[in-house]
């Protein structure tokens, strides 16, 4: 299949593309490559120091003979966009460019509209260039569990079936983030929603929870192959911030009390996942909302494996509260539907302790390259 | 009190900024005056040719003695209008700047992402604004019922109890706009609602009804304080179509079918709806959703009031239905609640045939400038 990454150069899109193209599919990838340019302004470094991307490709290349093309292009742009994909012709797009970061997201007003004009921007532009194109493209999203909040009801997969007064409709599950960043993924959501109904677009949104690891078929034994690997208070994810912080004989710092329960997944799974809804795509004209996650863990139950593997590596890590920067519910019902996946086959890679201890090997080996200084949260969601 | 109307230029923002001096409050307005370029570049009139805003100001100044403050400032500028809160010192905002079209969002991408890119940004902009100038400040913002689509079930105002799997929890009502202009204004909503619960601001969101109509005490007898009246198939409303219509002796132009059912309200409903808002604040760090409408029709049976009221003018009106040029149900179930407003103390201004007639005499007094071209509808919400 021909398949068209944006975002291909991040965390999750970079290791994506890899696999599809391993896979036998035509990848193509889209990426402005904002993410090394804000990591480079705001002085943090990933820690694996992943190659630019056409040095990875060039690699790919010569390692596979497997071609993936590259424009340099923000999808925002939509004449461009729409150049790219006269020229590519894409089965499906795989949409990974948004702003990632919701500590980011809640900096300030910059931050907070670059978010919103990126994120929104993005989706609607890559909606219209499909309408434009070719309707019968398969448009894969990533979402964010993180658009249903903590409800106190069980969290379905997408919609939900509701009794009201004596009638009922099935409708979009209600929704409510916890920063503009989890708001901005409600609102793409929304977007293509609109458009599915509308236009009759075909979509997949993975509502997927917080994602970790590094370690991924193509990239593992290739250096320089590898993803870019945050650790910061920014752009970490919580288990990557975990695992860095053990290394570097830094606390385990919990936000609050450490009850906030989230879905995880591993990062192999983020790729089964996508390749799955990329395989077995919905209906024609299908609004499809699946929950990506496989395993549901309190942060503080994360942290306490991270200690446990790190003292197997005779390591000693202290977990420890901090005040908590955001505004969340620090205990909370959560009950979160994930069948979707499952039923498409689904394999889950879970978080042993032989896998963490096989990702703090890897960290341990780039211990010199950690910057301590960028971990320790600093952005406060109540701002000023 | 001190009150801030942005877009206060436009239909509903000048009568409201003229009610609120005349109740003595201190006004000022902002306004990139946007919709005159938009008008002016489209080759569109209002009906009653409203004056520029310096002049009627100037008028109004010379008829009560009361000014009001004005900014030609684009209210997604942050940092401009910021130096306005600075300035001004403002208790309460309305916030009636934005892109108001349901047509002119489906038009193609630019403008969608127009829309998109001013109703998001104008709300994101308010809301950092606030929390840096003053928290206390009660936004007032007006949503739309469009907000809610046309769910099987009865509508509620804003949230709804959901009794799930035997657990229950108040969430906001699950939305479903049928147009990107429908669909930003759920975004907004949601963007209030995440600085509501992060921040403590203070937030009232109107979800209203199409609004018809142009006589309001302040500009009944002034020709030249009247407001911006569209009747084009961009910017026009409904009923005010109609309106125009049988004046012009061109059908009164159903949408298909005609069962498409809405909650409608006279302009001065309008007017006294956000002043009651606004005298009866929700509690400090909430977020009050009110249904604003006052009487429930069908298309069909508004086309059928005003082809009856035409005839007490001697003019014969035939209604017929045009190819529906939205995507949307044309026969669906339409119950919702509107009590909110009614207990603050509404007493509303019903759609009676006198109030019809009086109407149509000051349209046909407009007649010679009624431009019959740009009533058909011609933007297709299917597109390409």
């Amino acid at each position: 299949m021909r398949v068209l990454v944006l975002g291909g150069d991040g965390y999750l899109g970079w290791p994506m593309s890899l696999h599809l193209s391993q896979s036998g599919h035509i990848v193509g990838i889209v990426d402005n490559l904002w993410k090394r340019s804000i990591l480079a302004e705001q002085g943090v470094n990933d820690l694996f120091s992943s190659k630019e991307i056409d040095q990875k490709l060039r690699l790919w290349k010569t390692l596979t003979g497997r071609e993936i093309q590259f424009w340099k292009s923000d999808v925002c742009n939509y004449q461009e966009l729409l150049e790219i994909l006269r020229e590519f012709a894409p089965e499906a797009i795989i949409h990974f460019a948004e702003q990632p970061s919701a500590p980011f997201s809640m900096k300030g007003y910059e931050e907070a509209a670059f978010t919103l004009q990126n994120n929104l921007l993005s989706t609607l532009s890559l909606a219209h260039a499909v309408d434009a194109y070719d309707r019968s493209i398969h448009i894969i999203k990533l979402g964010t569990m993180g658009e249903y909040g903590t409800p106190n009801i069980d969290i379905e997969e997408g919609f939900i079936d509701i009794q009201h007064n004596g009638r009922s409709d099935r409708l979009l599950f209600p929704r409510q983030g916890s920063s503009l960043y989890h708001t901005t993924k409600i609102q793409d959501t929304d977007l293509l929603y609109l458009y599915v109904r509308t236009w009759g677009l075909t979509v997949t949104d993975l509502m997927q929870g917080p994602v970790y690891g590094f370690l991924t078929d193509e990239t593992e034994t290739q250096d320089d192959l590898v993803t870019m690997f945050c650790y910061d208070e920014v752009f970490g994810t919580v288990l990557n911030r975990f695992l860095v912080q053990a290394v570097c004989n830094h606390p385990l710092t919990v936000f609050g009390k450490g009850g906030q329960t989230r879905g995880y997944l591993n990062i192999r799974d983020t790729i089964q996942c996508v390749s799955l809804a990329l395989e077995k795509p919905p209906k024609p004209g299908d609004m499809r909302i699946l929950n990506q996650f496989t395993e549901v863990f309190s942060v503080k139950a994360l942290a306490e494996k991270v200690r446990s593997a790190a003292l197997e590596l005779g390591i000693r890590a202290e977990v420890v509260e901090v005040s908590n920067p955001r505004v969340e519910q620090e205990e909370h019902f959560y009950n979160v539907k994930n069948t979707g996946l499952l039923e498409l086959g689904l394999e889950p890679h879970l978080l042993t302790s032989h896998l963490l201890v096989r990702m703090l090997h890897r960290v341990l080996e780039r211990k010199k390259y950690i910057n301590r200084d960028v971990i320790h949260p600093r952005t406060a969601w109540r701002g000023s």
